[in-house]
């Protein structure tokens, strides 16, 4: 059983979408959902959860006093699952490591709001800063959906026999081939004779030259990276 | 008014994380929503929405036919808002792409499942496949959201003056430097003492050497791009 336990200001949006679908029908039968209010660990008559930065500028900054007791109760000492921040300036996540943690015990997933959390909560809980892009988002909660849904659909018995996630992108560095399904012609497109020819040596070639070519056309940094191994 | 148009086998989803916080409170306001449901526009009695790959192969492919009649209604012709395919295919999306795309007039997304969409539907529709990430997810929705949530926090009146988006990641090509707040010190760790000086011009120094170290050691590529521009 996977486990994700997510700290947020904003507990209803979960489980949100991922509530709904693939990951929907396998909450609570192969992976499981905990909760934590940040608020809840605040204290004072005020429930003070952020403060203004140190130096100045804008926006405020979340607690670490107040962010290290939602920690702790969520993953008391000995945990072995990861923990994780959701942040721009994390490591890009990719498929290789949702695998990885997918064969794993689950995650501590903080979500930020605001200008950030303060960097010695960082430090001091040893948070692992992942970032799902090169965008900024309003807070790490859809973050934080997005790790969960991408680990979620590789657990064991979560994707169907024939939805098995070995033919799609990034597998062996590629991104996916194209594809066609009937009708036959679709405002005078055809679908490509080779695919219909029932030749599979023919049919694997041809997918594999184009998940080449488009890898090549699109990403130039993955085909370097492909290239360079 | 941004104006996203969404298209889905799982409207119910939304607008579920932007219903909340930030992008639910300017919903109706600085953003509209709309939601096509893709089996609307299947027809047969089975209002069957995809088909098995032509070529072989796991999964389902979504039909081009019920793609482009849900597209012709959320998009007429004329429509000058730009046609994305959420896809690990696509181009990856980055701020500066959310900056263009919020000061536009809004998006239309459609949002696949299964193993994709036929091809011929990009083709014919002319739809921009696009990425927010190097890693697969069970579906096209949950990258919608993140791409509507990015765009919308930046549209007018949506974040206050004090958080104006110009001092985070990815301005002037660079991660954000670290953040502090109260308490001035947490758990023995005290607040980097320049940052409590007052000196406002070598607060700033401070933060931009930061924030280069932090995006040299994080991110070379970000860096490699930064010095050769």
């Amino acid at each position: 059983m996977f486990r994700a336990s997510v700290l947020t200001l904003f507990p209803e949006m979960f489980p949100g979408p991922l509530g709904t679908s693939l990951a929907g029908r396998a909450l609570g039968e192969a992976w499981q959902l905990e909760l934590f209010q940040i608020r809840d660990f605040a204290t004072g008559k005020h429930r003070q959860v952020d403060d203004t930065p140190a130096g100045g500028g804008p926006g405020m900054v979340m607690k670490a006093d107040v962010l290290a007791r939602a920690i702790d109760a969520a993953a008391p000492e000995g945990d072995p699952r990861p923990r994780f921040y959701m942040s721009p300036r994390g490591r890009p996540l990719t498929q290789e490591r949702v695998r990885d943690l997918a064969a794993g015990p689950g995650a501590i997933i903080l979500c930020g709001r605001f200008e950030g959390v303060d960097e010695r909560l960082i430090e001091a809980r040893g948070l692992e800063e992942v970032s799902i892009g090169d965008y900024v988002l309003s807070g790490g909660e859809l973050a934080a959906m997005v790790l969960v849904d991408a680990v979620v659909r590789l657990l064991p018995g979560v994707m169907g026999h024939d939805q098995s996630g070995t033919e799609e992108s990034f597998e062996a560095g590629l991104l996916e081939y194209p594809q066609y399904t009937r009708p036959q012609v679709f405002e005078d497109r055809e679908i490509p004779a080779i695919l219909t020819s029932g030749d599979h040596a023919k049919v694997a070639k041809w997918r594999r030259a184009e998940a080449e070519r488009i890898t090549r056309e699109r990403r130039p940094d993955l085909w370097a990276k492909l290239k360079g191994e």
